[in-house]
């Protein structure tokens, strides 16, 4: 009996799930093939979507079911579906369906008028419309909330599952002492680096491109490379796409925009089909996700070891493009330049940048910070960390897309992901023997099957924190971040 | 009250019909864009779709506004909105669930085996599985059936609303008789007709099918141009995709079916925007449209007038092509050749095939011809019809996708199509002065207006032969058609 509850429960969850699918894939569309007249129209269609898969989620249906496996024996894989099922059919119970209306037409306002305000540099008109998604996203969190959890936790808890600020901010508070330090020491270096000169045309890259898919192991045949503003990662299984950017006087962005997205796209080629459409056949989470990006692109995609890999592959598709050297090359890609925008950050200063919008957001939903203060706010924090005088409101607190949209809790889990990969990373060169030479050689095999092994078959089945302890054998700690930097910036910009 | 009542079964409309587009980009990326192994996963997504989409359709809630609008004073929109509603609904809730289900499962493996058959030219290999099929086609019709129509007019219902195989069998014998007329005398004919040659690189090819969108009213900014191996139009409103085909031996082949899937789109482009997601604000019927793809296609691409235009165009963007006037292209584009295929035929012979298939569907289903005996008929059929020995069951009865997937009264539309875009050429042209000129010039502003006046704009507002009688002003027959054709074919064949 409890078996045909159990199947009845996981069939309906597929269908839900393949929903999401869909979903998915509207966005995609949506990003790279739409004509331009047909937003409107899919505005109809993701909401049409969305009301069937709204309606599967907080269906009476799955109560009864849940609440007939209550307290039954099962197995582990089975467990783990049914807390991942009851949790999304908690969260979709407890939302009021007139506040998830609300927060879709109002983000979806917001996302209009934050663009027209950080074209115009003018974050007072935008600040009364932040002040109401606050509001909203405290609602959010009120309707959401089952124990003693801080506002924020409840909102971060939806990017990683059992992430808390109380374990986060201490580990992001010693971060940010150590990175201030890295980047001072940096910035007082005499080094000079050499820079990319040279045209490199789209169809070039793009050949590069699917290049360093079949490098990575990202298996063209359940995927494919498209062109968009802001790359991005999409799909699941055997039909996982990305899109990459193209600057025709740097191919800098296209090579590691391209190898990022990858990490994402082979991490979910990579999840065990036989999970497909099961809430453990699902990744991880954020942070998980993140660190298979991050690992992609800085560990392997900007080490030394690629560099005598990339240093040929460049040239014979490029020519010359101004380098003469694998060593130029790497100390080329990276360059450290103190930068306002996040989203063009290297290494040193890319989790300054999180770590500043961190505790800024903790603070709004928390009640500790009013909008009308939160511009003055961020040029404070970022004169602190990063020396310099935000010089507009576009460069500065009206730079990224999150908010907007009501992306609360999102930030942290790109840091996350930074600190998870740097420790994976650790323990790879530890059991793989050898791995720089097989990176220099392009042969990724033994980092992949790592990976493939201990992160992406496994999927959702464990916690994402128990995951990454599992494949590093203890918890993680931000000291191997900080010890990969050091090592890597304080021997490119010697003092 | 009644108002609250229409306007409650408009909004839930909207959101099924939402997902019926949903489902039709889900199938354009399939032919367009999905990788490879993408396949099985796409089949979830399709299901997943459409389940949600006829729990929508099949909803006892749509029964009870039905009910309570009954024989309520309604506008002529909302009568007509109401009786298409009503129609799907009814459909919708006749069919079992199970027979959907085991049609839908049938119909896609039995599409595998009809593509294993015809690659093996084995007839009987397919045979079974079409008297499966034929088995469920014919319980659905009779599910469906709510008065004493043939289970084949229950079928072509399907297709085209108000068609009926009493009315249109006479008229496809007339016409038959006719074609074979022509056809024997073309055949008798001495003219020699040139042939293009060249090569045309794909991308100067899809160069010129922008063109071709400019010149013919497809809005590029609600539309797209893609490449798929059998050329089709998808999508409706602000946002309808054509893909067409390129072979670099010869143009042709792109140009035309450029034009022919721009026929659709302009079609569903031009629909009256205030009427978006509503049956009204939904296409006429199966024959409309290929009208529509058929008069830009032949009326107007295939015309004397119209090589005026394409001769230089062509000229200008494929350089010498072998054929050294605007006559000579002309008759090169409307070359008569008996072949055994129907995707491949001139107008002359196109439908005799359309007519044979058409013949043998409705014995099928009406229980006159059995399985065992479909190949040796069709082969008779043709040898009487089109003077040859077929060689192949691939060149044969295996040529067609449309058995195997169930869409038995399908074909007829075709030539309706082609009835009724002989009948709107011809009233056009007593309606719109220097009509010939206008082409010439590739200035086809007045003939897209007048249909978009006549034809599109109207959507589904009245029942298709309705809609074709209002614009031609009387009732349409096959004369029209015949007349175009003998004084065409009967000039570039001359006796």
């Amino acid at each position: 009996m409890t078996t045909h509850i159990y199947e009845a429960l996981m069939a309906y969850t597929a269908r839900t799930m393949a929903l999401d699918e869909v979903a998915g894939l509207l966005g995609w569309d949506q990003e790279t093939m739409m004509p331009e007249a047909g937003a409107a129209q899919r505005a109809e269609h993701a909401a049409a979507v969305e009301e069937a898969r709204h309606a599967r989620e907080s269906s009476a249906q799955i109560s009864d079911w849940l609440a007939a496996l209550e307290g039954q024996e099962m197995d582990p894989v089975a467990a783990r579906n049914i807390a991942l099922i009851r949790r999304r059919h908690e969260r979709a119970t407890r939302l009021p369906a007139d506040l998830s209306i609300e927060l879709a037409r109002k983000t979806t306002a917001a996302q209009r008028k934050w663009a027209a305000a950080r074209e115009a540099n003018d974050f007072k008109a935008f600040a009364p419309v932040l002040e109401d998604l606050i509001t909203l996203k405290r609602r959010e969190a009120e309707c959401l909330r089952h124990d003693e959890a801080t506002l924020y936790d409840v909102l971060l808890d939806t990017y990683e599952a059992d992430a808390t600020s109380a374990e986060l901010t201490p580990v992001f508070d010693r971060l940010r002492v150590a990175l201030a330090e890295l980047r001072a020491e940096v910035e007082a270096s005499a080094g000079a680096v050499p820079r990319l000169t040279g045209h490199f045309p789209k169809a070039a890259q793009l050949d590069f491109a699917h290049r360093l898919a079949d490098t990575f192991g990202y298996d063209m045949t359940a995927g494919r490379i498209d062109t968009a503003v802001h790359p991005f990662s999409s799909g699941s299984g055997a039909d996982v796409r990305i899109t990459t950017r193209v600057d025709e006087a740097d191919p800098a962005g296209n090579i590691f925009a391209t190898i990022h997205e990858m990490g994402h796209a082979v991490y979910e080629q990579n999840i065990d089909a036989a999970a497909r459409l099961t809430p453990v056949g699902s990744n991880a989470s954020m942070g998980v996700h993140e660190s298979q990006s991050r690992l992609f692109e800085n560990q392997i995609g900007r080490s030394r070891a690629f560099a005598e890999w990339l240093y040929p592959a460049m040239r014979d598709r490029f020519g010359d493009f101004g380098v003469d050297s694998p060593q130029a090359l790497y100390a080329a890609l990276n360059r450290v330049e103190t930068g306002f925008i996040r989203t063009e950050a290297d290494e040193v200063h890319y989790n300054l940048h999180i770590l500043l919008r961190y505790d800024l957001e903790r603070d709004l939903i928390d009640g500790r910070l009013e909008v009308a203060d939160l511009e003055g706010e961020w040029n404070r924090r970022f004169e602190r960390d990063f020396g310099q005088t935000v010089p507009t409101a576009a460069e500065g607190v009206l730079q990224d897309v999150h908010w907007s949209v009501g992306y609360f809790g999102c930030f942290p889990t790109y840091t996350l992901g930074n600190i998870y990969a740097a420790e994976l990373f650790d323990r790879m060169r530890g059991e793989i023997s050898g791995i720089d030479d097989h990176i220099a050689r392009g042969d990724l095999v033994p980092i992949l099957a790592w990976l493939k092994a201990e992160i992406h078959t496994p999927g959702a089945l464990r916690p994402p924190s128990e995951l990454i302890a599992g494949a590093i054998g203890r918890a993680p700690t931000e000291a191997a971040l900080i010890d990969y930097l050091g090592a890597k910036f304080r021997s490119l910009y010697p003092g």
